[in-house]
């Protein structure tokens, strides 16, 4: 491994990979950065030409999920057209079904012990992710499809109730799952100014 | 100190308070346990007769403030009367001048490294804060000031925007505070089935 020399960017990604599935497998605290070269066959001292440290790491490993997700997301808006109502329930229909998806990265972050580290997650994700929908709701609002005074705020206020949703999946039922998401709909289609079937086309179907 | 034996409850208590005021002062890591039997006059062999550990302290700490803070709320509930939207006006106007208060507890919690203690108090909170106000919006629904089809789970789904407002309310200038508390109003009234100004008497005066 590694006996021609790599571009400085690919081996950098290889490390974020690695880092990012070894996290997810065994937790934070519990990986070496000895675990990480070893996956990736690299000196220990070549790891530091590369990152500061493991925090350092975990930043551009949270860097990468956010960025990772994000292109997904505009992709997948991309293809949806031009319609602001449609985006949101794209969205929607994005963020309710990642609560049932096991994600290990995220099971992660919400375990005791590394509440910082998600809270550096949300930090990172609120500062792309808000612009974004917040752009998409302005947008609503000049079609006259939604009525909001302030979307960014809106989308500020949004966005603590999706992340609260994601943290507590497995408790839940299925008739309180049904009537959470019913609660969120209405929510939501009401501080848009819409009608709730008009939000909820895909969700009912 | 301590001649002449006192009510393990009493003491159990001054030992919460001591510790209290300790976390706030100086964070939860940098406090021993020396240093609350030193603020208490009591030996260290003691202390592990009231508790288990630190951790076990810490959660007797939380319970105390949440405990705190609910029966003070209950008591100016009772004062307001009746009224299921004035109640609600209350617990609003509390919470909202919590966010601009200087609470050393609050702060110490959101600080870098407490996110698990921050958790536990959340957790704790939402426990007793939100059968109590799932009460007063099924109150309003019942007597038809409010249209809400799920108390409980709206109650679920508002309290976590009021726990992030209270992470960052320094960054805030006055103007986004206006924004930002403008979209609050618009979003609680809306999925009350209120008017805006209906739930801002208070605060637009």
């Amino acid at each position: 491994m590694g006996r021609i020399a790599k571009d400085p960017e690919i081996r950098r990604k290889e490390i974020i990979e690695a880092a990012e599935a070894l996290f997810s497998e065994k937790g934070f605290s519990q990986v070496s950065v000895s675990d990480i070269t070893n996956k990736v066959g690299l000196s220990h001292g070549a790891f530091f030409y590369y990152f500061k440290s493991k925090d350092d790491l975990l930043k551009a490993v949270i860097t990468y999920r956010v960025e990772q997700s994000l292109a997904e997301i505009e992709k997948l808006l991309a293809e949806v057209g031009p319609n602001p109502l449609r985006k949101i329930q794209l969205l929607l229909e994005l963020s309710t079904r990642g609560m049932s998806e096991d994600d290990k990265f995220i099971e992660y972050m919400h375990a005791e012990g590394n509440a910082s580290i998600h809270a550096e997650y949300v930090r990172q994700s609120e500062a792309k992710v808000v612009p974004l929908i917040a752009g998409i709701v302005g947008e609503g609002v000049k079609e006259g499809i939604f009525d909001v005074e302030y979307p960014r705020e809106w989308v500020e206020l949004i966005i603590p109730i999706f992340d609260s949703l994601q943290h507590k999946p497995k408790a839940m039922s299925n008739e309180e799952y049904y009537r959470k998401m019913r609660a969120l709909y209405s929510l939501l289609a009401r501080s848009l100014g819409i009608s709730e079937s008009a939000l909820a086309v895909r969700y009912r179907r």
